[in-house]
């Protein structure tokens, strides 16, 4: 293994518990008794139909927050919850940008900074990156992510343009994630690929992803591993 | 004055000395007695003329490498330089992404982040403004810049796309610049705006841009007053 010159991460998932975060935001803006893990699931449900919309050309290019937006009013109107006010919807669509990262997140991106270009390769767009990042004390060097690139994962176009914007070859860059499916689509454009298990992603029952299905260049137990598996 | 939600600064020349940096490496590359801060100046001079071939449309999005790139070229033939090989003028055209800090830019950047987002907002590249801030500790939270919103500054498109990139407003955001016409064009589209004076960014013999020659919002004597003035 040629070791890479950038380490690209998967956000949602890979580096932040985005169930358990959404899901106390629902909680403190909708009040009462609900499944509010539920509800988040129900939320992140619509995420990839929407994306696909994007990707197939269907719809014009569209960032995450307002997608994430649309997707809010029809899950609390189809959960029938009480209506918010506009303000106070768009206060809860940045739930998002106010996830908490996995315990091993920070210090092993820490480690990892020292030696290689950290980036997150994430659907999410800019100011919600950069917003989450603040608060959370995520090091990134740049940030990436398909406002960067103007294509949503898993398109083929995604994972070259983030290269291409670090002037590196797709061989140079190591995609790190929580989803086969996300490192099966950069393994095929000729990125390196990590995974890193996130077994309670989806919360206690999860099924999916608790295990490699591919041949990745790596597996890492967390980003402190991966760390120390690249000499970081 | 209201407090800005996010800093964005102009890099050659307001965070770091480029004449020098790139003199110095113009002299390693080639050796030999010359005017080697000449040889910089004349590499600069073709910078605004190339992108106003793309600004104006006649030439499609280029990035700064490529343009740089050619400039090098072109300014090496003019000056009579002996004739370097194809990978020595790609090392040599990465000088710009080797540039040192002004002495005050590290510590008021990272007394600044405490507060606000601060983004570089260059027309350099991506791959250009990450490996310099690797390189020198400049703690940006995320890399704006030309490429992102595919616009070179002065033009408007290129401040406004920064501010929507954060999902600010134009008046949330403040430029800092030690050009006053990159001031002049951030300020006609709602920014906030600083002068930082750079009295050697063009050597001992400066004449322009040493005051401040417009209406902006602070005046600054480097970025750790600034830091000051802004309660960071």
């Amino acid at each position: 293994m040629a070791l890479p010159r950038a380490l690209l991460f998967d956000v949602f998932g890979t580096v932040v518990d985005w169930r358990s975060g959404v899901a106390r935001e629902l909680a403190a803006a909708l009040g009462g008794a609900r499944d509010w893990g539920g509800l988040a699931d129900a939320w992140r449900a619509r995420y990839q139909p929407a994306m696909e919309e994007v990707r197939s050309g269907r719809r014009a290019w569209t960032v995450l927050d307002v997608l994430h937006r649309e997707n809010l009013e029809a899950v609390l109107a189809q959960a029938g919850c009480e209506r918010l006010a506009p303000a106070a919807l768009d206060a809860l669509n940045r739930a998002w940008h106010r996830l908490d990262p996995w315990p091993d997140a920070v210090a092993g991106l820490t480690r990892l900074r020292h030696r290689y270009i950290v980036a997150p390769h994430s659907n999410g767009n800019i100011a919600l990156l950069t917003n989450m990042a603040k608060r959370a004390g995520l090091p990134w060097d740049v940030i990436l992510g398909a406002e960067v690139v103007r294509a949503y994962k898993p398109l083929p176009e995604s994972y070259l343009r983030a290269a291409a914007a670090l002037a590196l070859a797709p061989e140079e860059c190591m995609m790190v994630a929580a989803h086969n499916d996300d490192l099966r689509a950069a393994q095929a454009q000729g990125l390196q690929s990590v995974f890193v298990p996130r077994p309670t992603e989806h919360g206690a029952g999860q099924r999916s992803d608790l295990v490699a299905s591919g041949n990745w260049t790596l597996v890492a137990q967390d980003f402190n591993d991966l760390a120390a598996q690249l000499g970081a």
